[in-house]
């Protein structure tokens, strides 16, 4: 089969590599309908992350069931499915709490298995998944068109990446939100806003194509200030307060800073960009405006079932967030495009 | 009048100073029946605050209303009030948005309104009480016994600020919670933790007299060990896991640190100890354990009415955590008890 691979910075090269069959009593052969670059993808790709040998990459993926180990009965070939962006026991403790992405099993695509296999990357024609059932969220649709599919693909990551600050920062109806973070995640963040119910969400975004996505996902307004000048602005759109509500959705120092200063004293800021750059959070800061932070990787597969039943009824369209569509041998080229920003979100057809 | 003064580390004197009087129309002023002194009247008087200037201080009291100004309706001579630990106006978006203790028209006891009129502080014989309706609470019983007054000095503060914290950590029924910190404050956090239900408590304290009281407000179980070994004894105490929920009244950073590593992943942390020595939360360790945080000045204000009415029932006996009491004029003794830590909280009768 082909995938991709990534060796180091910038050198990202789509392979011949072995198909993947079930290693385990619990694993799924998948093959790959449609994959995804994901900012988070770019760290490596930029250096960020070291990549000491060369490893597959990409972990978001949608497609039909091939194969299934004998422990699996959830799921059969043919079945189409969405994967989260890890994989998770569904049993723990954690997992029963919800927080799937700390399950104590926790595996990564393109990493390997408690047992030491090798699990395909997402960006391939083929994966192994291990603990299949618990892992993948089975879709009672047969062959979801393109656009279906692109929207269910968000449900890897990007979507419920988007939803788990806004879940974080506790938005509901009629609570005023700003984004900090025009990338897919904090498009998928205003669209998650909407669905709460959220009151006017303002979208902090200097660029016209994502700022057009963003008022296309329901955004009221947009800041295109920063610092001071933007928590102005936000009071200003808000009649003269703060939001209830900042969704965090980048990661950097700066823009933590900027969620802080946009919050409304006793509001809640979510977040779900990793955080880069040694952040901090000062202390005396939240206590003084009496502030509630909650973030960080999104549970995906506890969200999947839900947002999965708004996007089968017609309610949540988030595959328009995919501005860019490739083919996977195209890959190097939707690296580059991401890097350079001139796509938000590229999809990859096998 | 008499009234308690602090000059400078060290030095709190009970001297004479003039009965207050009605300044403004919204003024009340309150003969107070009760105060008590304060984890962070500790501050300045053992010099981590400065003291510029002589002034008075006492921030918790209960009293009967002696006069009201021409603007004050929902008050009259005779009524027996709870003044919440500072002065808020009711009517600011924050106010209205529930944090009092944000209020743009916020005073202090002891410092001056927006005037510049002098307030008195809460360790005195009378005090007067700006914005007296939005900042006083009645209560519907004239003469509240010894008792049932010492429950609802606790209402000023300690009460309401050991309530701030279990809300903030959404502590509900079966959550388990871990409360770091065996002060006032800390004892009052176990008690609201089991107030709202919370499945097993857990204390963290060090000292038999205050293990005894948190054991007759609800601890299931004391932890005495500090750092990864308390981690772990949480761990035994609930069957595997760590906690849903840690309530940090201290403000130390090794308490917030011993809180970050009590939650379980997915957990909430609420916080009340007013920060000192820089504490600084990493965002990378509360993204990789996906906890939420949030605290700060509890507006007690708002806690207030709906505690309140627990205590009239006879459902919540917080007075309990004054263990000594001394009469007005011996405020500098009661300063030396719980500086050197033989009192949890005294309570001072003018």
């Amino acid at each position: 089969m082909r995938a991709t691979i990534i060796h180091g910075p910038g050198d990202v090269r789509v392979e011949d590599r072995q198909e993947p069959e079930i290693k385990r009593p619990g694993d799924a052969v998948v093959k790959v309908a449609a994959s995804c670059v994901c900012g988070s993808d770019l760290w490596p790709y930029r250096g960020a992350f070291r990549t000491p040998r060369p490893r597959p990459i990409g972990h978001e993926f949608v497609g039909v069931v091939q194969d299934v180990g004998p422990d699996v009965a959830a799921l059969a070939p043919g079945d189409f499915v969405v994967a989260p962006f890890l994989v998770s026991c569904g049993q723990c403790p954690r997992c029963r709490n919800g927080v799937t992405a700390a399950c104590g099993y926790l595996a990564s695509w393109g990493g390997t298995d408690e047992a030491g296999f090798a699990i395909d990357g997402g960006q391939g024609q083929y994966v192994r998944v291990p603990r299949a059932e618990s892992t993948l969220v089975k879709v009672p649709v047969a062959e979801p068109d393109r656009e279906l599919a692109a929207s269910l693909l968000t449900l890897s990551d990007v979507m419920a990446t988007g939803h788990h600050p806004a879940v974080a920062a506790r938005v509901g109806p009629g609570r005023s939100v700003v984004v900090v973070g025009d990338g897919a995640v904090g498009l998928c963040a205003v669209l998650a806003a909407k669905r709460l119910g959220a009151g006017p969400v303002i979208a902090m975004s200097r660029h016209a194509d994502r700022q057009a996505l963003a008022r296309e996902f329901g955004a009221a307004a947009i800041v295109e200030e920063r610092g001071p000048a933007a928590a102005a602005q936000v009071r200003g759109l808000l009649g003269g307060v703060l939001a209830d509500a900042v969704l965090e959705c980048v990661g950097t120092r700066e823009a933590m800073e900027q969620a802080v200063a946009c919050v409304r004293p006793g509001g809640n800021i979510g977040f779900v960009g990793s955080p880069s750059g040694g952040s901090e959070l000062n202390v005396r800061e939240l206590f003084n405006k009496n502030i509630t932070i909650g973030g960080g990787l999104a549970p995906a597969r506890t969200y999947i079932p839900e947002l999965l039943e708004d996007v089968l009824a017609g309610t949540l369209d988030p595959g328009r967030v995919f501005d860019v569509e490739m083919p996977l041998e195209s890959a190097p080229a939707a690296y580059r495009a991401m890097d350079e920003r001139r796509a938000v979100k590229v999809l990859l057809r096998p």
